[in-house]
């Protein structure tokens, strides 16, 4: 137990937060901008966020205590989900869930104890079933719908499946039935280039379930063979739904999320956020919170396209976004909520075209704060600020203290 | 075992320390400012140590090596006893040490092993049972004894109790007798305009102490019906002697604390250090560490006025206790100990009136710190000092290897 006895950087865990959290009428509006953090334009030397006209956020970031986060540790690239926990004060190393079940949940699927659930990717395999396009060039969710249908009566003795679309390439695997298990490998092997990979059992009694979720692939690929939009699956993240505290539980907060995409309602509602419907862009997003202002005390509004267009390698693209975003907060700023956050659950430089390591740009405004020097939001300027480079886990707890919702720990 | 679950950064504990550590003959001065930190005031913008005269704090700075700490984790508010435990490089966390226990230390009751003590407050309820006042106007110290001799004869069956006057409206209850147990609510709801609550066993075994503590107070009430001065009690943090380890056991230092107030001298007490008597201001407080400069090797002097005045919301008077300190400093220059320490066990903005979560103002001075450009003792300049931000249980290895009293960890 050296960790737990020789631990000097004391981490207050949920038992402590709990106890010392208190509700209270001050709100809390938490804007994520997905894979913020970017990386210099070889021809500027700017950042997206550096390169963007951003005025909303530059002007919150001069009253603002500001700093940079990292998700996990320095140097991890976090995958979605466990950037998002982090945000939201989950150690994502402890509660690692699994890719499967928070799109199963995306999408309102009625998971029952012991389903397994998987993400699926339609894709394009060439005649010696390399993969040339792990996303079947984002085929529309319609056809995607179509395919889904294609394979939904596929039978594998004693287990019943479900395949749901979510969008685009994207689908839920489902597999219901008994003595499955969650310890199997993906399919997916995460790279153009490579033949899909057989799902291997991690233990002896995952061995049924690599089994049934091969014969799950062969089959696909047949009934696939003729389509032209998509020729093949991809599986990853086999999970099954796990335990977590919810966020009214450990902080008497009455949560919600504001999001366009499914992976994000179905993490929100994971952790015991309510979900509201709302529009597919970041105006209609910012109108739905104006609706609900008065009915929340904590409002997680994610915000995709950061991300989306760093993954596509467009930086240009990915300034716009960040300065749609910018003009939308407009629409926030007069609400001038108790405490505004802006943060991101990970980078993803459009340089890199992927999601990445680097550490990730943050502002809190309140009352409270304590103000620093920092008067632009932007990689480098954040760095100087108040909170200097710190784990994204402190953000709930710096988010509660400053809505004076946080009593004080200890006599 | 919250404590090493959410450990991310590995930290040498007291295992290593003890074993590095070595006894020698230099000295290191410990000068801790209570609740120094600050915010700044709403119309200057500068904080109380930005706003004060205090050359001899900023000559120190300027040969100092400075940063800011966290005393437990960002966003998280310690009391005074974890405050002061972090500082001495005690997991505050995991060194949970009872309120109770502390004043019981600090006014030399002599506990023994199963003894029960709580902090007791003399308050004043409306007609309907409603906390007016949580400290009584800070009733004197003379009239608070009279009332606790009024309660020490309160019987309870089988329960042995004493009640000890603290300083102003504070009290200790100890309670001695079969099956006590320290696993009982407040009754001390620890703001006005509530009721006090009924102590609540938060474990079976703890049913007796909650019956005998409710009894307690019931019939402190009535014996206090007729007094002016307080006409209610309130009691908080029932606790155990906790097993610590002592700052001379891990450290191999002569530890003393000077220290005016019986809290302070409880805890130090508690971890091992010697507690000389001294007077009630900071200038005898210095006056007492000159007279023992030749018997110890490690002086802890607690300067209180300044989370006094901060907690009262009176900016200014929080300005002129910082600048009396920094003039009492005067008589501790010219001794120049090898090491000397200016710190803060938590911030106490006179803007908020409380203890507060903002990180604090720290500088470290001997012959071999690495300098850094700080030349000032304040917040936003201490940010920017070779520190930076880092974790208040960090403070006593740093100390130790600058008194040159650490040897090389490892081969």
């Amino acid at each position: 137990m050296y960790a737990s006895e020789y631990n000097s950087s004391a981490m207050i865990g949920f038992e402590h937060i709990k106890r010392i959290s208190r509700g209270s009428p001050s709100r809390i509006v938490f804007m994520v901008m997905d894979g913020v953090g970017g990386l210099p334009h070889p021809e500027t030397g700017k950042t997206e966020l550096e390169s963007a006209r951003k005025p909303n956020l530059d002007r919150i970031a001069r009253d603002s205590l500001c700093g940079l986060t990292d998700p996990i540790d320095p140097g991890i690239t976090p995958g979605s989900a466990p950037g998002h926990l982090a945000l939201f004060g989950y150690d994502p190393v402890l509660y690692d869930v699994g890719r499967g079940i928070v799109e199963a949940l995306g999408i309102d699927f009625d998971l029952k104890t012991g389903d397994i659930a998987a993400r699926g990717n339609f894709c394009i395999v060439d005649d010696k079933g390399i993969i040339t396009d792990r996303r079947a060039g984002r085929l529309s969710t319609e056809r995607s719908a179509e395919l889904c249908r294609l394979l939904s009566d596929i039978a594998l003795q004693g287990t019943e499946i479900s395949v749901v679309p979510v969008k685009e390439h994207r689908f839920v695997l489902i597999l219901r039935g008994e003595g499955l298990s969650p310890e199997v490998t993906d399919s997916d092997p995460q790279q153009a280039g490579l033949s899909p990979k057989r799902v291997e059992a991690l233990s002896p009694q995952a061995q049924q379930t690599a089994d049934v979720a091969n014969r799950f692939v062969s089959e696909a690929r047949v009934r696939l063979l003729k389509e032209d939009a998509a020729n093949m699956v991809l599986l990853r993240g086999f999970s099954l739904r796990p335990g977590i505290p919810s966020i009214p539980e450990i902080y008497k907060l009455k949560p919600v999320a504001i999001a366009a995409y499914p992976m994000y309602r179905g993490l929100a509602r994971l952790i015991g956020m309510d979900v509201l419907p709302t529009g597919e862009n970041i105006r209609d997003q910012v109108e739905t919170l104006r609706r609900h202002y008065d009915d929340y005390d904590f409002f997680f509004v994610h915000y995709k396209q950061t991300d989306s267009r760093g993954e596509d390698g467009n930086f240009q693209a990915k300034v716009e976004a960040i300065e749609e975003f910018d003009n939308a907060l407009a629409g926030l700023l007069p609400l001038d909520p108790e405490v505004l956050i802006v943060a991101g659950d990970h980078s993803t430089p459009a340089t890199l075209a992927m999601h990445s390591w680097h550490p990730v740009p943050f502002m809190i405004r309140s009352r409270w704060c304590r103000p620093d020097a920092v008067s632009e939001f932007s990689e480098r300027a954040c760095l100087a600020g108040g909170m200097g480079r710190f784990p994204a886990t402190d953000i709930m707890p710096l988010a509660m203290a400053n809505a004076l919702k946080l009593d004080k720990f200890g006599a």
